[in-house]
């Protein structure tokens, strides 16, 4: 057991691996940075802990932004609700909570918890429970191994809570959608408690570190090699696509940011057009009409020349970008977990076919 | 001190007194006679408490149902969330729950609570917290008092509760109408939780035995003399209209009833029409255009026959009825009152004039 610290000086690396590993979701990593690197600041450096090293009768709390990520970016949390939901969460638990956790990753998901970390003092987990961002609150790993979402608390910066106890996870989602917008559409949020003895089953190991890596590796690749190409090796993934956002549209809608972008190709995808569907993440890749990528595989949408992660809710005209497919978490593609995030449930009837096995416009 | 208690064959009046006091809303009388009569019949008479009786730390905790009555028609509470909502409050609440209360009068507000009574055998105060009912949460003599409305429980007939505290009652208003929407339009709360020594100024002291008397009286009258003047006679109030319903206009939004009601004239009301516009209960009566009586005084729709109270979700085409003004509660009446229930709130520019001194068509 080595005991690891997250430094202000290591948020930028951080913030950017974690909103490429978010897969268009979770949050501007602009923002996610700030935020974590005046909390450590002000309070010190977080401690990181591997799940293996944890006790099995660990209180483990994994917070994270709930709502529309277009919000987040005008209305990020001040850091008082943080205190306030982990209050309200404590007041029900009974036992202390001795842990904090990502649920998600992404440029604000992932860096919320080491904020919250900061500010308490809690150590933080080198995990998250998803290895990569999905829109609504069910599709996690906890729900695939039986851990509930509740008791769920939302809170918002006026001190205002919502602890919900619900029927099933896919109630927790209605609910704490409805409370969240109800909240400015942006919400802090504290769920799936996990004991010690769960993390192997509802979590991804090592997830803080991979995104340091992912960051640390595409920043060190700028000027020197292709940082786009440097991303793929870590992730493991492939290039889908290169060319120019020629169309973004998007709408905010019950909570969510949805959104269609068309892309033409450039150098050698120069003859096609690429349409990413996101509903916060992204959904669904098609080239010239052909499913290349889909849920629950990553679809990560990288600046071309600095392989800076183009989130989103930050798609504009005109930018030249790289569109990266990379394999999710295997637990994701079980039957379980196709049918809790696969391409059915977000309403396509293509089957799924993992990323590394579609045919592509190479046909590699 | 006398013990008294509510038996099932008391219900059909009561649950007719307080659809009366409901000013319209509150809920259907029938639906909240059967529940009532049911529960006691299972667990015994309810105990009936005076609010003088009750010690200065006795924890009273109000319930009601929350939502639209034109679906609380169609989905009337299982009974079970009655015991699902209180036991997630007594998980915040530190102490033992002593008395249980109503918040509002009512068909089913002011049966439910002697359903819970039934159900948990604890004792009921003989009092409400408005002495009719109000569309939103905020609307009760507890937020005149100071009191908050939290902590506050929803809940619904699948288990799922929801746990609110909010920076202010109208913000709980706001979170639990969204909840309550999302539990189908129609849920069971529990709030405005009271210490016994607040009793005095945060309730009205008599409503189960007023809306006894009430049902009794307009029942008595039938075949001897005026129901609509017997009723009138125990409110305090006065006739405003006699006519029938010519056309209503109605909408269920944000988890409201909204609508209006044209009424002509009949009798000595012959020549005129009567305009009722009402949010779950009836907020204004025009006459020929002018107003007669408005919020926070009672507008309460009668059967000229038989003075069956109509609830503003059972008002009909062709329905022969009376309509009743009657003076609310003094505390209503002040500054601080009007700014939370007067027609300002409302979105009404007229100034507020009680009932007892407005000009009606005869000028009385």
């Amino acid at each position: 057991m080595t005991v690891r610290q997250i430094t202000a000086d290591r948020m930028a690396d951080i913030a950017r691996g974690a909103a490429i590993l978010g897969a268009g979701g979770g949050g501007d990593p602009y923002i996610g940075r700030l935020l974590a690197e005046q909390a450590i600041l002000r309070h010190g450096p977080v401690t990181l802990v591997d799940i293996d090293d944890v006790a099995d009768d660990a209180v483990v709390v994994p917070v994270a932004m709930m709502g529309a990520p277009t919000v987040m970016v005008e209305k990020p949390p001040s850091g008082e609700e943080i205190h306030t939901a982990l209050r309200a969460l404590q007041e029900v638990l009974g036992r202390e909570i001795t842990h904090l956790a990502c649920i998600e990753a992404g440029g604000v998901n992932s860096t919320i918890p080491i904020v919250a970390a900061a500010e308490t003092g809690l150590p933080l987990l080198d995990a998250d429970g998803m290895g990569r961002a999905f829109p609504e609150l069910q599709m996690v790993l906890p729900t695939l191994a039986g851990v509930s979402t509740c008791p769920l608390v939302l809170a918002d910066e006026k001190g205002n809570t919502s602890l919900l106890r619900t029927a099933d996870n896919r109630y927790a989602e209605r609910f704490a959608r409805s409370i969240a917008v109800e909240m400015g559409c942006s919400a802090m949020t504290a769920q799936y408690i996990l004991r010690g003895s769960q993390l192997r089953d509802a979590l991804v190991p090592g997830t803080l570190t991979l995104v340091e890596r992912l960051g640390r590796t595409v920043r060190e690749a700028r000027g020197r090699r292709d940082p786009v190409a440097a991303a793929v090796g870590v992730l493991g993934g492939r290039l889908l696509f290169t060319g120019k956002v020629v169309d973004v549209v998007r709408r905010t809608s019950g909570g969510f940011a949805y959104g269609t972008a068309r892309l033409t190709g450039t150098g050698a995808y120069g003859d096609s057009a690429l349409e990413l569907e996101f509903q916060n993440e992204n959904l669904v890749a098609r080239l010239d009409g052909r499913v290349v990528a889909g849920v629950p595989d990553l679809i990560c949408v990288l600046e071309t020349d600095g392989g800076e992660p183009v989130t989103t809710e930050g798609l504009r005209y005109g930018f030249r970008v790289s569109v990266v497919g990379a394999p999710c978490d295997p637990r994701w593609r079980t039957a379980e977990g196709l049918a809790l995030a696969g391409p059915g449930y977000f309403g396509y009837d293509h089957d799924y076919v993992p990323v590394e096995l579609s045919a592509t416009r190479g046909g590699s």
